[in-house]
């Protein structure tokens, strides 16, 4: 029978990686109310905005008044997106613990997402990252399109290991490999982790699953049996696929949370405050969010928390 | 690294489950239609049809013309659930290849399903798979409420047990285990299995999961790991979960595909005979069907088949 980790750490990246894909703009005070909620369900990570252009992602004009206005709750590291050496203005002025690059894993991505080529990334992103060093942040660095590209299809591990390593040396302290399309599969996830694992300690790597073809719970059970203990994820499952509309985005950290704690993998969060934080911001998107535990809500007919066999 | 099986045997429930769990009643021709293209897909297995009384489930009140008038493919096993004497009558008349009979574990819900204890089902069962065996038809037996029951909670494997023995010494030829309520978690499934595996024969137990929280590919998964090989599903993800409208329902046929294929797994099955069939029940449901495949398909962005890493 298999082993899992006893313990594992979900990274909230709804009020960043949800938000950024939904096509309303949230109110200022409405994500940090949200923000304030997530930070009471044990949860020991957010990422609470992108330091980008408001040209490019208008969702999250409001950056540096969420960063700065939030409760900050002792123990919780909030992090921040960010592109560029201007980004990293703004998230040193809302005194973020920890700013977070990206880049993507397949050239065509990469630059219709930056606007850049791999290579030309690589310096700007150097910059980044030893500026934030510098001034005592950790980094968290994003590869995209680690399991496939929506433009090239396949991706090579050897373009995956060429942008770790290259993050790696710059300073990050953790990298997260996004499924950003959702195409990844179990055998794929740890034939990928397997090359990985010779380079980098696994206790640096994180996993960013998106749920559009129902593989991402399915690829978190792969990773932990690969001995992963960190997991991105999104409240409801904020943040739909962009190349399809109406279907799933971001792995639900309620979903992930059902899974993990029926499996008896400790989290520290708490399903009933997650539950109102998820609650919260549901209405105030408007719409029902696609999370199963959403959509299944109904306490008095489906136990979802029932327990073991 | 784990290993998998090369083959698994999909068995396709969508024209019993499916549709036995969706409040409109599909024309009869329409059925037969969607069943013929089905045995073009590559499947083995389709339940056609479920010949329990009509005002139980009034949707499948067409299963003698249904099961009589589809174009029977050699090599297919075309089977038909009978709840009793009065509907084995029935599945004989169509001349059914194999006969499914169900009961749950749990005592409210096989109460609830079909008005009996447990224990005065089992002699009624026990009627029908020996009638059913004597006129040299296979008998699979199905088990509801596996591993948890929406009325009681967590259900002992005691009870899953005593179910299961006592269903193959009345000689059915295999058992599909069924999370009813989609609440199974990947330990859960494997330590159940660990326990059936200790009674039975591995290749005489299927796994019947429902993705009503979004695990069903991961206790597939799970199930692989433990050497299962036969996996029920339901085409396009037809049949809702009863307790959660809106929810998922049954495992989607074309979601589990998407995974097995992705890991390189053999089922026969070809992608685009099944996309032609689940468009076309697509359409005579009138509504967006929410298997992953489905809502998230857009074959020129998202490339699902683009195959391994």
């Amino acid at each position: 029978m298999n082993k899992w980790p006893a313990e594992v750490t979900i990274k909230e990246v709804g009020p960043r990686d949800g938000l950024q894909n939904e096509t309303d703009f949230i109110k200022t005070e409405d994500k940090i109310d949200w923000i304030n909620l997530l930070s009471k369900t044990g949860l020991s990570y957010i990422e609470v905005t992108s330091f980008v252009n408001p040209k490019w992602i208008p969702q999250l004009a409001d950056a540096l008044e969420v960063a700065s206005k939030i409760e900050k709750v002792p123990g919780i590291t909030y992090a921040a997106l960010v592109p560029n050496l201007k980004g990293l203005e703004g998230a040193m002025a809302a005194n973020v613990d920890e700013v977070a690059v990206f880049m993507s894993a397949s050239e065509t991505h990469n630059r219709k997402n930056i606007n850049k080529s791999i290579d030309e990334t690589f310096p700007v992103l150097k910059e980044v990252v030893g500026e934030a060093k510098k001034a005592g942040k950790t980094v968290r660095g994003y590869v995209s399109t680690v399991f496939g590209c929506p433009y090239e299809g396949t991706v090579a591990i050897e373009e995956v290991i060429k942008v770790s390593e290259t993050l790696f040396e710059m300073g990050i302290d953790e990298l997260s490999l996004g499924d950003t399309i959702g195409v990844a599969n179990p055998r794929q996830v740890q034939e990928v982790l397997a090359q990985l694992f010779k380079r980098f300690a696994k206790e640096k790597l994180a996993m960013h699953f998106h749920n559009t073809h129902g593989m991402a719970l399915a690829n978190v059970l792969a990773s932990l049996e690969m001995g992963i203990t960190t997991f991105d994820s999104s409240l409801g499952g904020l943040g739909g696929c962009p190349y399809a509309p109406g279907a799933s985005g971001n792995l639900a950290t309620d979903d992930l949370l059902t899974m993990l704690d029926g499996m008896g993998i400790s989290t520290g969060v708490q399903r009933e405050k997650l539950t109102k934080a998820a609650l919260f911001i549901q209405e105030k998107m408007g719409r029902k969010l696609n999370s199963h535990y959403l959509q299944a809500f109904n306490p008095s007919r489906c136990p979802v928390n029932g327990g073991g066999a």
